[in-house]
């Protein structure tokens, strides 16, 4: 049985890897009064059968994560008597993670839950941390808590099912991991990127596996995101901006991984990041399945989304740029300063 | 300048009180790049002007705790650019402090936020230990958080417009602190109920003061509701069933002073709470101004209101039952166990 014990301040908690979990799962939920699955509808006839309880199926998509349908689970909840002696377990996405998470933290005022991420996106970054949230008119996650999960339960075989769109999200934090922190898994997935759509576990499940250490150890030191853990937000920025500006037609992953180029791009022409490197990280980042265009991005829209950008304070933008492969650090830019760069750095 | 200090485990603040601390939270407000107070209507027409803050007003009363209040909180503070670095302050009731507590612990998940309560019930009680909460049709504070204040400021003067029945509503929590945790306030208050509705600042303000204190040490020890926190529920399973058996005709306190009778007598009848110990209890109830008729509680009702009392586990009922005036503990009972002293506790 392999696992990471996350340190956060608090409470500590093991996120298992392997095809055993879902057995873990039923181990653990023993503990409990009950049990309640809470997935979406097509991950829930994939996978919903492996454990023994009863589901709750969402419809799947970004617009299900809303007061309405926490609402409709607090409601759901109730009725089937869930209380704090009960076990929520939230299988799927990012999506599923950080609505359940968030209705976890409110019901009752806090109830045990359990993350099962089926997206590689999830499995690396979302299912790990904590963070809960759904999206309002205003605002993505402008709603949403702190609240670990009692236990992460990580099968990279499920990720078998995946289009190849949703390995590419995956692989904008996978590689982002590599660019804030660590070289050497850097080199891994820049030379591996076909391994990741071909779905070899031979690379695939060591790599998630060291994306979910360095996130475990950054969410010990940092747990509600105020030092250490913002360098997560490497190509958010840029990323959060492009979401925005093109009225969500990326997904979470692609818009990272093109906030990713934008912002390397940006510490090259800062003087930050050396021309060996930005090569580097362009040369990973174009092995990706995706077209890295940025003509459909109107740049007054796009300023004006970083402006609102929920990380700055008072006119200054903040981002996380990469100093070289591996290290990264915040820089606070101007609106002007923004704006003078951005023609070159849409063109590279 | 007079204070205490909670040491809640999730953080220090402290508790002030006097009538400077409209001065006070000025002062605080400078660490912020804005401060938003949000009020009830009446109250913000009485006390909105001590503060030099934008008012959000809300409508007055418990359906204000929803769902959809808290959207569209969220949506105002967003367009009024509330971020990390913005002071929220609740200025009102319970109501006020439930939802914006609760508020402020989702919004961008988690801002800074002060109470300054203005009734009896919530500068004693609800202003104090980060509880926050909403209602849905399943139940009151169904959906909440633990999320402490950065500071709470209590001015007992702003009492002086409250009606009576506000008064009666705060002193059932103030005799519960004498009941489950010192005699010495529980005769104070007993020999001085009248003090209360002629607003006696010399006899109030101490005994605000020394509830806060009491209510601070327990938040202190268990800050998230496991173990000694749960004595400050007593009165409060009958006080729920009752609330919720009547329609919600009677207002928190006031359920609470019922249940506490209820209750008294239960112990009593369970050979846990002695004769006398029971006719001082009843002795200090009845001085308050209420009407202890429980003729319009139907007994079916009642038991099914318990039943789904969410400090239950598998059937039996969790009371927090006087062992002496100001001692309590725990005591599980069966449904069947209620049922049989129902008649004799409802009799007196």
């Amino acid at each position: 049985m392999d696992r990471i014990v996350v340190q956060a301040p608090s409470g500590a908690y093991n996120i298992h890897f392997g095809r055993d979990i879902w057995q873990q799962v039923q181990q653990m939920a023993r503990g409990y009064d009950q049990a309640l699955v809470v997935s979406d509808k097509n991950v829930a006839a994939l996978y919903g059968h492996r454990l023994p309880f009863p589901i709750s199926p969402l419809e799947p998509g970004e617009g299900t994560k809303s007061f309405e349908t926490i609402a409709a689970l607090v409601d759901d909840w109730a009725e089937r008597g869930l209380d704090r002696y009960s076990l929520v377990i939230a299988l799927g996405g990012g999506v599923v993670g950080d609505l359940v998470g968030l209705t976890a933290s409110v019901y009752r005022r806090g109830i045990a839950y359990v993350q099962i991420p089926t997206t590689l996106v999830a499995q690396v970054d979302g299912g790990v941390g904590g963070k809960t949230g759904i999206n309002t008119p205003r605002g993505k996650n402008l709603v949403g808590t702190f609240y670990q999960p009692w236990g992460v339960f990580i099968d990279p075989s499920v990720l078998s099912t995946l289009p190849d769109r949703e390995i590419t999200n995956g692989l904008g934090e996978v590689l982002k991991y590599g660019v804030v922190n660590d070289p050497a898994l850097f080199e891994v997935v820049r030379g591996h990127v076909d391994a990741f759509y071909e779905l070899d576990l031979e690379v695939v499940a060591p790599v998630i596996r060291r994306c979910v250490e360095i996130k475990g150890e950054i969410v010990a030191a940092d747990e509600r995101d105020r030092g250490l853990r913002r360098i997560l937000n490497h190509g958010h920025t840029f990323g959060h901006a492009i979401e925005k500006a093109a009225g969500y037609r990326h997904n979470h992953g692609e818009a990272v991984l093109m906030g990713m180029l934008l912002e390397g791009r940006l510490a090259h022409l800062l003087g930050l990041l050396s021309s060996a490197d930005l090569a580097a990280i362009e040369d990973a980042l174009f092995r990706v399945k995706l077209d890295y265009s940025f003509a459909h991005l109107d740049k007054g829209e796009m300023i004006s989304a970083l402006i609102h950008d929920k990380k700055n304070r008072k006119g200054s933008i903040s981002f996380i740029l990469p100093r070289e492969i591996g290290r990264a650090e915040e820089v606070l830019l101007s609106v002007e300063d923004v704006e003078k760069y951005w023609d070159e750095v849409i063109r590279g």
